[in-house]
């Protein structure tokens, strides 16, 4: 038997049914129309931001990167809740557009942005947080020829890195931003280009459940930017510290402490040195705002048995949730939290291994893990599927075509 | 410096660009209209079903699973060269159908065919292989109801594996096909039933360039399919003895020899049992005979350093090619083949990574590759990109959408 990770909180049952908020997963099935589907709960997500603003100081807005989850109804929804919104190519700013959603709330971050997209950034005036003195030569270039004053912030490679998470966008030769040593000087040409000077952008890692890690970091982000804002001589508009915040997906996974976090911040934020004590501090968060919020419901198409092991045969998989399957930036395979969400009153009762209905062993959404026994028809919930979900997963592998997707 | 794998046979210099059949890199750029893009070699696939068609025995025929790529002028020319074709979903089945490709030359293996799928597949005359007794009972009622005789086989799930293969797909519990043992009975089930009976489908590994491991695999599958047989008390009108063939992705591989395969089988089938001497053969490969005929093309949007690296950002990256970010049932990230493709005649002369736009550290399509001085708008081919490509990448992750896609 291999364990399942933590159900998260907001869970609970109706009827003997998975229900979120009062919603049975049979309702949200109603929904979607069809399985496989994805489904996202405004209430978590609402809970999740409100959390944070209780939390965090005051003084700490908080942005959606929108690359977790741009579903447009939970686009939309998000959007009244946070407030700004990271983008990180032309595709994902047509979508805020479509919402109608002011360039002025969005900073676009990536390391290979075309010029067009750069181009349609600076008309809608979004923030470009530049990823190398190269990106600002052609930044400044494209402004100048469309007449239009870019707002423009500089990434920063930091020389430390976010311990404990699960990507590190920090610490050594990376591919995202420019080395520190090198930032002053490019805040110098920019300035002195006549952009509209828009700060930092210091990005350290993700999915890291450690508030100490957390705390530490973030520490080391005030210090660097004022490090840099000094040599550069300028104060800073804008600080944008990044992210970090993790969700637990396996067992042994502890939830982030958040109160710690935003108690070592507002302490911070007291004693703030003059370059940045007009700054605008900000928080860009992904996965920690949307990732709880959204389940992946699949259904048992068949229930078979192979050498002593029993397999139940969903009519999901890997093409809509690559990394509950383990393979997106996973050595180890772990089970995500799962349920048969039909019986979600029922005790376990047997190991099964749940896969999905490619033709492939890459496809299975849980090993060995220890489920009330399920039948066919019954459905499979794989929680934790509200971030990088969906968007994430090659959805045409084997011709099957997108999951549905329902915000509740 | 890390190695990169080695170039697939049939690519060579023009005017200084790489070109595969007298057709240089620009011109393919030219017709796809944009970077990055997929191209694809007619001469390539023709050439490499004709090594098939002179090595292997007459008697073998070659179906074509179109899970690999299913790009529409593709499948539409490959149709013309292979014998079968095989499919993993009713998605897939539109597609032939679209196509205008007969039943009769189709099969169909999946462990999760819901009843539409099989529905459409038993009414289009496609040979279904089962992969449980479940699905027998449900394609059996399915028949019957609207009236039409099913074409069906069983699948197996075989007690050996394919020694040395990328994916196993026999040799213990595995989710596909039925357990060796009960595959007597599910076929007396089944001819019982009245339908039309299509024989055995012996899957035991894929992506294996060992053909000593490949032979091997077939004399197992031969004395399987007819041991099967005999329980069974019936002659297989046909066996599909799967596929496996391998191509070299990495350094160090060598491609596998199939004169060697081709002679072994020769052997094996010049004293076939009673029971297997009115079969048709059939081998099954997908990867082997598109793979190696694409290359993937990106363009290089910045070059920048970061602590002593080089980096070339690109406009591509894993949402097109995931599994050669090492972010596809690898475990450790090895380079692909790749190459600066217009300047395929230039000796290397730097180390550099070769990254994608994604703005998350996943996103590699080389690590410390030694490669010819690349400079902003050079293009970069990464090779061995035919088979699950395209097809079985996150296209929609950050925005970005699909690449181009050309048969040249």
């Amino acid at each position: 038997m291999k364990p399942i990770g933590p159900i998260p909180e907001g869970y609970g049952v109706l009827d003997g049914e998975l229900a979120v908020a009062g919603v049975p997963v049979s309702q949200m099935g109603a929904e979607a129309g069809r399985t496989p589907f994805f489904a996202y709960s405004r209430s978590l997500i609402e809970r999740r931001i409100s959390h944070l603003r209780t939390s965090l100081p005051d003084r700490i807005k908080v942005n959606y990167a929108i690359k977790a989850n741009s579903y447009t109804p939970l686009l939309e929804f998000i959007s009244g809740l946070v407030d700004g919104l990271d983008i990180a190519s032309g595709g994902e700013l047509e979508m805020l557009q479509q919402l109608g959603i002011e360039g002025q709330r969005v900073s676009f971050a990536g390391p290979g942005k075309r010029d067009a997209e750069l181009e349609a950034a600076i008309a809608a005036g979004v923030t470009l947080n530049l990823e190398s003195e190269n990106e600002a030569t052609r930044a400044l270039a494209i402004a100048d020829r469309i007449g239009t004053t870019p707002r423009l912030a500089v990434r920063v490679n930091p020389d430390f890195e976010l311990k404990g998470s699960g990507m590190k966008m920090g610490g050594g030769a990376k591919p995202f931003g420019v080395d520190a040593v090198r930032v002053p000087d490019l805040i110098r040409t920019i300035v002195d280009a006549g952009c509209e000077w828009r700060g930092l952008h210091i990005f350290t890692g993700s999915q890291a459940l450690s508030a100490e890690a957390i705390i530490e970091a973030q520490g080391n982000i005030l210090a660097l930017a004022d490090r840099l804002a000094r040599e550069a001589d300028i104060a800073l508009p804008k600080l944008n510290m990044g992210g970090g915040f993790g969700i637990p997906y396996f067992h042994g996974d502890e939830p982030l402490d958040l109160d710690a976090v935003g108690g070592a911040l507002s302490r911070r934020l007291e004693s703030l040195p003059e370059l940045l004590s007009e700054a605008d501090f900000f928080v860009e968060l992904g996965r920690y705002l949307v990732g709880e919020a959204g389940i992946y419901v699949t259904r048992v198409i068949d229930r078979k048995e192979s050498h002593g092991e029993t397999y139940l045969v969903t009519d999901g998989g890997l093409h809509h949730q690559l990394a509950a399957s383990g393979n997106f930036g996973t050595v180890v395979r772990r089970n995500y939290p799962i349920a048969i969400a039909n019986r979600f009153a029922e005790e376990p009762a047997e190991e099964v291994n749940v896969v999905g209905c490619l033709c492939t062993p890459l496809d299975r959404l849980a090993d060995k893990a220890f489920l009330p026994r399920a039948e066919v028809g019954d459905l499979v919930a794989v929680f934790c599927a509200g971030a990088y979900g969906a968007s994430a997963s090659p959805s045409a592998f084997l011709g099957q075509g997108p999951a549905a997707e329902v915000l509740i």
